[in-house]
């Protein structure tokens, strides 16, 4: 079903090079957009449900739980006072995972925007250790995840809209796109692993049943 | 020099309870200001210079090195391209210590902004594991610190003010004042230890020599 891209080494030979262009799709002809099938997840973001186009749900702990972990500020975690009454602590939101030998690593991402309609063409995991994303403003992003197992097959593929003050941490071995910015250039920190050495910690595949579309209004 | 005022267990046990007065700062009277020596950290923000009053410092890399670690997508960091070109990884900007049997924890603080002056009256410090804070908005804050080992002094605290996009890392060990949000309340994401069960992992001081304060201008 699907085609290994490639493996690639850990963050510590994984220099990049120069940017490739952002503009560059590459996954085909855009789908027509029904007007009637435009629904608000924000109620300001009208999305399409044609048949390869991915429906956008809100992110909630229940439904991310198949993934990961939704990092945010809810009553329902463990919270208690600190700072002689200056701070809330909502205690240990995230399941960091750095299995073998690994160790955590934080890192910030400074991330375009997309465009849309976006082809989602590849998806990606890592067996050794969970990732977490969090954005450094209260803005929005959208989160493409398939369950952990074997590669991900057109309707395993979910897309979740993080809303202001929600982050996510994928668990271990969770299929995910790479970070899907909206609006404008933002900031996010991540959390994730490191090994001792450059071992193989991301798999990247190619959809072979073609690409998956995202689509918001305008 | 400094007076123990308790050595906390860990999260696990630390459940707060009720809020705290957040206006009592309860350590002695005002200094008066002197306008001649008002001067801003961040032009717009002045600052005095009294004796007994804490200079506001820069916050770089270099003159926190003592501390911890300043988190910041900044050229001086290994970074390099990602994700088809659409973010710029600034990797590994903290070194998260989880001694003895440890674990990473992210947690979120819902911070309500001090009052100024500000009187400093306590430190703390984690014995076991360093601690990061990150706003998750484009503000600044204020962190106040002093050099592992022997309990804090009036000349060994020193006050930097974070950026908008500055956290910080206290290294373990490091003599810290509890965060100072300024201005409005403000969420910050903490990465910081649990350890496997609920041993002593904070210890606070009271300053034995009086309040050292904190002065914004109006």
């Amino acid at each position: 079903m699907v085609r290994v891209l490639r493996r690639r080494q850990s963050a510590c030979s994984n220099h990049g090079g120069t940017h490739q262009n952002p503009l560059v799709q590459g996954a085909g002809p855009v789908p027509e957009v029904n007007n009637a099938e435009r629904q608000g997840i924000d109620g300001r973001e009208p999305m399409t449900t044609t048949p390869n186009t991915l429906t956008i749900e809100a992110l909630t702990a229940e439904a991310f739980r198949p993934f990961g972990d939704v990092i945010e500020a809810s009553d329902a975690a463990h919270h208690f006072t600190i700072n002689q009454g200056f701070a809330e602590r909502y205690h240990d939101l995230a399941q960091v995972d750095t299995a073998e030998g690994g160790h955590t690593v934080v890192s910030l991402f400074k991330a375009l925007p997309r465009r849309f309609p976006l082809a989602i063409t590849v998806m990606e995991r890592h067996l050794l250790g969970s990732q977490a994303f969090v954005a450094l403003a209260p803005v929005p992003f959208l989160v493409v995840v398939a369950p952990p197992g074997d590669a991900p097959g057109p309707q395993g593929i979910r897309c979740f809209l993080a809303g202001p003050g929600q982050g996510v941490n994928y668990a271990r071995g969770t299929w995910h796109h790479p970070l899907i910015a909206l609006d404008a250039p933002g900031d996010f920190l991540v959390i994730d692993r490191a090994g001792p050495a450059c071992e193989v910690d991301c798999e990247e595949v190619a959809l072979a049943h073609g690409a998956l579309w995202l689509v918001r209004g305008r």
